[in-house]
């Protein structure tokens, strides 16, 4: 019977590692033997364990081994990864290697080489003794593409052993459940992060607007708490209506009420901004005085604004192409350790798409749905906060004051 | 062809009472004659329009009728209410009238005499020139129960013209707006009741103690601003459990983590006050000595807690029979002019069920589904917040403070 | 430092109990020492360890055992269960052990005796050599009631091992996946229960025929595949009142339209029901001839009504007191293996409250939250369904016919 | 007191056009007086009134003016529309009007010409005694910009007086109602429509094919009955995927099992599409031979799958530039009657834009929210439903076979 074996080490029972490789074993139907366990004796110790994994057909064990490697495990007496060239610009050989978002490593000849620019849903490309990670727009033709799941070893972001906020809080914080010291914990969070040099990047929904949480964002802004801002057409053309006309989506903003005549506001700010060559310009020409867009051009705030095809207008800083907004974004987020993703499911997902597991994220959203969806989503440190945005970035601003 | 001449006076068009009726002799397939039409000339001048109905099928106009009812029509040359005997206790006759919520009045000989105690889905009971409400389960062998839709005229509650709180809103705020304006006039509306000797009703749930508002909700009590409080077991309960061990439904209020073996807090919780006799005498023999319950007890809120089959224990206090239950609701809503209703949908809508239309209600709940179902439920002068039940009792209170 | 040792044996890496005792050590911050581990070589052959628990306080250590408890662990060298004598009825000793829904045994002696009736949130009553499940308003002054953590077994439900649909389904098919497959296993799931003797239940609520799907559930209740069916006012009410006058709260249920002055049906029928004398009497004077409530009624499925707060009427099967209700749910849950809940959160979290662990549920709505909060609940047998309940309980009916 | 003379006829009463136009009037806080008023005596008879507006505030009477002219009323004596040159390429006069997707007419010269290619928040520019809607980016610099309100003349869309699918239903039908009739009736206004020479317009989600509804939309595509599909990189590549491998986002689409290592299929199936030069020439080379994509090439159907900065890929034919997407999609919407929007929220309010308000549009999802916010966009005659898009998808082709 075909075999193949694997070890193990790390925290494997508590982390999960060991009971999901029992569970994709027996899913898949193979069998098992364990052939070694040596278990840690107390919480700091490491366990190892080496499993003889068996199975009648030699594709289906080839699944269990691939889903093994998800979970860390790695082939004894692995051989080199295999490549094949890209078959033209753009197209990846059909049998390559589908990337996931934890740290990966490729061997090469006899030495483990770790992929750059871990992404989900991509190849990876050797060359030169390194090995990087690349969307399927990015290969070009006879690159050397990793393909089939020899030579590959991935290391899960385990999940944090000290009781910070990302470590305990498994999943998603419910609408049901008292917020306040998890947003105390996360404000701690962003000032470590900045203390040693790592980046903070915000992910920003309209809503954030519409409910008048506005000021709230400005002030981290202001602050210096945000590095990079990733939104799309509709937070920006909000903000700027809100600072021409009082409104977001002709709501006034102060009093909550529709203004009649109001809802052509957001096509007008837009049209003005048009008018004055773009945001940057408005700034500077001294039309736009405030607001988000404001502080983020005053204070040099990486700022990606993705297109979609519900936009109006849009305002000249927005990027109409899918697979430039892509890449502009790749490159803001590079050096970004922690992902604030406020009220908005698309630029949320997309983000997510392009972000390696060892990036913390917290997803804030009053949907549940949206927070599961979201949290879902593969990185092991996500905190979700079902919760009224407006709320959050005012306690959050308030404990970073 | 059977006819039937209906008039309406007030503000008919702008009050929509008039486009209803329209939509309803459409809808059920009659026809209409305006016989007469004066609109008024400004703003505040009423209109008055006189409408011959007619139907094929007799049955059919005598539904439109009925609906035209509904919404103010009243029949000329209307002739007296007609009554049947109930036939037992606890049984109306088969042709009862079934009541709305809106003021209702009934022609008893030639005198419109107004119902008292209007309630939905009930019958009228008349006697002794008068007219009383009442539900299927009070109703006594014999009394004299109105029957068919002759002598009835609804004078339906207008939207208010003057802008408060309750008159522009129309429907619900969305969690995509902002809420500060509508928690500010919320609060001034409370007072302005106040001032005028009328009484506030809270329906809680209690995901205000998980969610660690019960500290906002004490305050609003001890500040006297609470006259009546309708909850359940579980808001009583946690209530308890979070002073007597920190937590709600196990998870520690101040840190938002679970405590293990915290599951079974509230069940100790409820097994303490059981021994201690009930809430009050917690209270008086110092066991109690904070929280929700505790300030009801010491600044008189009139408090009925419903059960439910969901409930563990119940705490004592609690009224484990239903048409009890209600009983006590409808003595503890007399004279009650604004009922805010916070994360329950169970108590939300049996409140609900048991409010004439003039009393104002707020609704606040995180899910949308809940704010719109309870908005529906008939009263004309509804707010619904799309809101976190934490920061919107926060802001309450400091607003009141 | 204060010590305790546990074992641990079973299929304990892959049905998580293991990793569960570590997180619960280190969460509550207590040190161990693997003293011995065996793991099962293939994947039927049982692991076994032994494990020294310790902690600097002792009261956090009581709460280490307490939680491994939980998970099955047993005190190696445990002592016997020690009781004390409620102080009254409807009292437990304040320091009462506090019920799962888990299996459960209590070492009287030096023998291991089954806790029977066990439900989660009650106490156990020691006697005549047998162990018994009492909820608080049950217990009598008096009686033997377990208190601390001391000669408590508990035997987790295991993750089932082989692919029946309770099995691989570890949590919620979301609105997004394919359901029929899934439906299909569970219609083989009750035939199979039905033809062991065992017993199904469900759990309805008012949806069911707001929807038109009554039909579908009165198949189901006509094929003589349900047994219990748990319910409230409202399901009856309306299933009656489409009898009646072919609405579902005013809405016709052939067209999907709203029928004017239909708002008062559901109230004429409930009142026509009291007049009859019930239901059941109903049915047999040939007053009511169709749906849920009559085919249960000819084919004896133990039927269970229980009142609410929020009732119109109600019926006179409806039981108002809410103790009485859960003392007649209980005793109707009897022998039920499998608990089908369909679009009520209600009726299903107090259902949820009274099953034993062992019982499989399967949760139907189409509001993701509920399915999710439902299947929370404790029970590792369930199964979540996020969709239409017309659509399942029509599919559910084919696959039986 | 500055003072403006508004007509107003047709069903101005029941069609809510003058309750509308009496609200803004008092929102906005002016004052009126009706100079006349006829109401049409029966319900074919058209009503007419003249009222005169005044407001202390000459742009207040502005606003007010033009909030009536969105309710349909012309001003007496107008004057002719005047016009301003767009200052440069993509943008507007500062002062230009704003469009709804209302049927909208100008006045040029003395001439009532309507205006081509309405769609909401666009500019009307004129030229050669013609009138058209252009996007902002559209404009080319010193084209005649209409500005201000004088010389438009709005005829809102109606509710449908016949009681068809689209006319009774106000609003949405939610999860809690019968659809069986519902979607009986729009499948006869689909064969109506068709009947007729009108086109009919999918939008469509991946959900579609995660719930396995792919077949069902599969056949509505062979039998003739879908004529434009609109849709995103997701529909096509888990349809392509589904074809492929049997599965979507990596679930089993017969068993709703997840594969080990299947959440790269979705990757893989576009690199396969990608290899073969896009979706057309995979089917004409034999690689896809069945499914939505392939139902669509080989039925002629008007395909514009429009990227998203989430996408994986993407797939060659998904247009990644959104103003491009935008164009696409305009012209493809050309001649539309009816537009079905399943399970997409993306592309339902990217479609909603671009729609006049005479299209009628059906939206269907699980989530009460999305049909809330679709239904609210302004096209008179949507119907909302909320279910499973699986069964909806399945009857309607079951209605239509």
């Amino acid at each position: 019977m075909p075999t193949s074996t694997i070890e193990l080490s790390g925290h494997i029972i508590d982390s999960m590692m060991l009971p999901r490789i029992f569970d994709v074993i027996m899913d898949i139907g193979g069998s098992f033997h364990v052939e070694e366990f040596r278990v840690g004796q107390s919480k700091d110790e490491p366990s190892y364990t080496r499993i003889a994994l068996s199975h009648d057909d030699e594709g289906r064990l080839a699944e269990i081994v691939a889903a093994c490697q998800q979970q860390g495990a790695v082939l004894v007496a692995s051989a080199a990864a295999t490549t094949e060239p890209a078959p033209a610009d753009g197209i990846f050989p059909d049998a390559f290697y589908s990337t996931s978002n934890q740290p990966t490593s490729v061997l090469l000849g006899d030495r483990w080489v770790e992929v750059e620019d871990i992404e989900m849903d991509c190849a990876i490309i050797v060359g030169d003794s390194r090995a990087r990670c690349v969307a399927v727009t990015e290969v070009r033709a006879g690159e050397a593409v990793v393909v089939g799941h020899q030579g590959i070893k991935i290391a899960p972001v385990e999940r944090a052993r000290s009781m910070d906020v990302f470590g305990f809080m498994t999943s998603t914080v419910s609408a049901e459940k008292p917020k306040h010291l998890v947003i105390r914990e996360l404000a701690d969070a962003m000032r470590q992060i900045h203390r040693r040099g790592g980046r903070i990047c915000m992910v920003a929904g309209p809503a954030i607007i519409h409910t008048g949480a506005g000021v709230h964002l400005s002030r981290l802004i202001a602050g210096g708490h945000i590095d990079v801002l990733l939104a799309g057409n509709a937070l920006a053309a909000h903000d700027v209506e809100a600072q021409f006309f009082g409104t977001s989506l002709g709501i006034n903003l102060e009093s909550g009420l529709p203004i009649d005549a109001g809802h052509a506001h957001h096509i007008r700010a837009i049209n003005r901004i048009r008018a004055a060559g773009g945001l940057r310009r408005a700034v500077q020409s001294g039309q736009l005085r405030a607001g988000v867009m404001y502080e983020c051009v005053r204070h040099d705030v990486e700022v990606v604004l993705a297109g979609s095809v519900r936009d109006d207008g849009p305002i000249p800083e927005v990027i109409t192409d899918m697979i430039e907004a892509q890449r502009q974004m790749r490159r803001a987020l590079h050096g970004v350790e922690l992902c604030i993703m406020c009220a908005t499911m698309l630029h949320a997902i997309a983000t997510g798409n392009l972000l390696p597991a060892v990036v913390k994220t917290v997803c804030v959203d009053i949907n549940p749905a949206v927070v599961t969806k979201l949290a879902d989503r593969g990185s092991s440190q996500t905190l979700g906060l079902v919760t009224d945005v407006e709320s959050f970035l005012r306690e959050l601003a308030e404990c970073l004051a």
